[in-house]
């Protein structure tokens, strides 16, 4: 009930008018338990966070590194560009809530270990070189969309996803991302 | 004097504090003048940072794509790392002020254009193939910067300028960036 009230507010205010008053007021709980139980506005977006994605994530399994690269790539871009903006929302957040910040912290770090059988994967079909360092390439198959759609405010553009995978998996096979 | 004890307040208490009023106090400058001259505090972000980097700045020409991309990373690393943080601090104001979002949008597509030369020297050594990219490249090495040191708040490491470098280059080098 409170979570639905945090994405409703979300979607008609946006995250400048988020307040543990104005979402006690909208959901019906006091106010005290809703401080007690989530204490501000980042632990309120963590929980939303959390309940948004799945903790049985899987990266999916397209038989390759680039299409593999490609459908975690739309997912973010999904996420960043989603409606109401959760994401965006709780990134804005972490630069003013440690909670948001370390609940952002450890989703992110999950989802990029989560993410390292994609590597193994394509080092067993020998499409990289085995030495391949998986953060490394995790790193620069995502960072681009986070850069340009969150930094630098880019439009988005649905092109983006797969040029990004593509570009990582072609700098993978060539052997970057190994130890140098 | 106005942008000083901006920059002081910004490291001082951070964002939410600053305001036209703290700011005309503090630098001893009369309210109006500061209101006249820069509006809001988007305003003063802008001049901050249009101050802080000078105008006449182009990249570095070491010979080669990855050292040209080593010496662009390690001024980003230096101002993502420094302290006091003006860099960090615009940004997470660029999350509440359209007006600091606007300045930093500015400087970043300015010193994105400022880049290109970087690769199309690397081009005409033919160290990459002509129809490289030269955006898609440039994020491709500044991007692990600012995603692993901004949003994932991994404790800074003097090895990712030069690795992230090292990686864009032996991708574009490959032949990533191209049109595909």
């Amino acid at each position: 009930m409170v979570l639905a009230a945090v994405r409703a507010d979300l979607v008609e205010h946006g995250y400048d008018s988020l307040t543990i008053d104005t979402i006690a007021v909208r959901s019906g709980v006091h106010r005290t338990t809703v401080y007690r139980r989530w204490r501000d506005v980042g632990g309120l977006l963590t929980d939303v966070l959390a309940e948004a994605t799945a903790n049985i994530w899987q990266p999916p399994d397209t038989g390759t590194l680039e299409g593999d690269l490609s459908a975690i790539n739309r997912e973010i871009y999904a996420a960043l560009t989603a409606d109401p903006p959760i994401t965006t929302a709780l990134i804005a957040a972490s630069f003013r809530s440690p909670g948001a910040a370390r609940a952002l912290q450890a989703f992110w770090t999950d989802r990029y270990t989560r993410c390292r059988p994609v590597v193994d994967r394509a080092i067993v079909r020998a499409e990289i070189p085995a030495d391949t360092d998986p953060h490394r390439l995790l790193i620069a198959a995502t960072a681009p969309l986070y850069h340009q759609l969150i930094l630098l405010r880019t439009p988005a553009s649905q092109a983006l996803p797969d040029q990004a995978a593509h570009d990582a998996a072609a700098a993978a096979t060539a052997g970057a991302f190994t130890s140098q």
